[in-house]
């Protein structure tokens, strides 16, 4: 089958590599019938994810249609149209216990596209298929399915929820990519009072109106100043949610939040950042790390079902699979192609 | 009366400074019985806490009598023997009124001793003094009461609390002066399943294993790893409590805790930390900030007199009010005195 590898940084190939096949009795092999490219895969093309090997098959995020199960295998058939979610779980070590599937120590977390062959190809393998892929409603296009394989719970869980959105908050939300617009539609389901999204690309901060944003404000070396005048009594901002992952937008998020704010890091970094502990120390602040747990999933798949959660302009470049060195540069160069999400389906 | 007054970076006095009056009606005036020194003061005279001006009588801990009181005090009278709180508290403002003395802004907060004169000194005055002193039962010895005034309240809320220990956890204590000392004492109160303390001073670790650590560690180059295994599975600790305040040791703090982990930092600090990102983004950890509130006072007071909390030993040294300079030289000189807390009292 044709697949895109990633072969050390700034390196990828779309060519051929063998078909997936069951290795588990918990296996499913999926075939993809939609696929997406994420900012990680980004991250992973600078080398900030150290553990992809070479020759590695990208991608966690596909909807597609099981062809093959193990005998372990009792919630999907062959058949089923699902959703790979970015997370797969052994549902049995002591943090997916705990519902933190993404920290799973039996051979689950964030494998695909990572450290198991990932859904940038026409099928995939993927591991512990009970607890890492979800039936889909009917009526639920594959292009509105696909956001919920990683961002939409991403943004919910680690922005969000982490962040303790709660009725009347003031929410910053640094950066307006996929991550962060899905962060705004999300906090609204909290009843915030006001969302205050920032961002360098005027496209986005566009977006981020049509998905909620009360103000959107462009990033410049008074950003911080004019959040924080946007909070509550002038003193800053009840939530950051940091939605870039580069140390000058989390020192932002530090610098907006108001006395006993939460700053909710979903950004993934490859840099260490500077933590003002000498203004912080005092302020009661709360500062969260994490990856999605994906607990949340067919929750947000309900309230989409239900009309109450709205997804729609996230995808907004749409390719064949085989076009998936287009689909890398057009994703990669967002700032002038102005790409959210691209979605590539099977042709 | 004679008061300690700071004067810039490394430079105090001993000297006469004008009694206090009741210049507001919800100001009591307090004749001191006994004082203590706290880390902070120790900052402070680094430079670590720019607003406090020239002039200023430090102090924020006390335990006295009330002399004078204003006409809208209602709580205590003149004869009361009294706790002076490190926080006073307008009771009115949004962040009173959420229980966030710490953050008062209607005039309260930590202000005696930083923005307005302390309890260094014969007599304070003692702003809000309905939410700043607490009437001290029968039987507790000033000495006792001394450190409830702020380490015990800060240890618990700052670090305990907002590191969410519950039963069962591993809890690490990096830094085994007063304040780590009283995280371990709090710490006991929730069921953890073993304390870890982490100190440089060997007679810091034994106070550290009277006080309720089942494990002490030297630190050293190889401290994390150390600590590390003694978590659950050998991955790190469920909450690592910073009672130091240097980067070095909140990065420390930060290499021990588990996926999932929490980090309370209670460290007062005057320079920046390295927060490793490109480590930490995938980890869900939670990492906390804040000064204390002393909402619990009550409550652990009310705990000293149920016998379910010993904080004997944290008082090591004992002074007459008037060999303040001495007092000081010994806390500052902690490494060589082996000093803990110290207590100057009226002669």
């Amino acid at each position: 089958m044709k697949a895109l590898t990633y072969h050390g940084p700034g390196r990828r190939t779309w060519g051929d590599v063998p078909d997936p096949v069951v290795v588990d009795p918990e296996d499913a092999v999926v075939r993809v019938d939609a696929v997406t490219i994420c900012g990680t895969d980004l991250h992973i093309l600078k080398g900030d994810v150290p553990e992809v090997a070479e020759g590695r098959v990208l991608g966690h995020e596909a909807v597609g249609t099981v062809v093959e199960t193990g005998d372990g295998v009792r919630t999907v058939a062959v058949g089923d149209r699902v959703l790979v979610s970015c997370i797969s779980a052994c549902g049995r070590c002591a943090y997916c216990r705990r519902g933190m599937y993404g920290q799973c120590t039996g051979g689950g977390g964030w494998v695909l596209g990572h450290l198991v062959d990932g859904t940038q190809a026409e099928y995939v393998r993927t591991p512990f298929a009970d607890n890492s892929l979800h039936r889909l409603p009917e009526g639920v296009a594959d292009e509105t399915a696909l956001v919920f394989a990683d961002i939409l719970p991403t943004a919910f869980e680690v922005g969000v929820r982490n962040g303790r959105v709660g009725p009347g908050d003031t929410v910053a939300v640094v950066g307006a990519g996929p991550i962060g617009l899905a962060a705004i539609a999300t906090a609204r389901l909290y009843g915030p009072r006001r969302i205050i999204a920032v961002d360098l690309a005027a496209d986005r901060l566009k977006a981020a109106r049509r998905a909620g944003a009360d103000e959107v404000l462009r990033g410049d070396g008074d950003t911080g100043a004019s959040v924080r005048a946007l909070g509550p009594d002038g003193m800053g901002v009840d939530v950051a949610i940091e939605a870039v992952g580069v140390p000058d937008t989390f020192e932002l998020c530090t610098r907006v939040v108001r006395p006993g704010g939460r700053v909710a890091n979903v950004g993934v970094h490859g840099k260490p950042a500077v933590l003002h502990l000498e203004d912080l120390w005092i302020k009661d602040v709360t500062i969260t790390t994490g990856l999605v747990d994906t607990g949340s999933t067919p929750l947000l798949l309900d309230l989409l079902a239900a009309e109450r959660l709205d997804v729609d302009g996230l995808v907004t470049h749409r390719f064949g699979l085989d076009e998936m060195q287009e689909a890398y540069d057009v994703f990669a160069d967002a700032a002038d192609t102005g790409a959210l999400k691209v979605a590539l389906f099977r042709t």
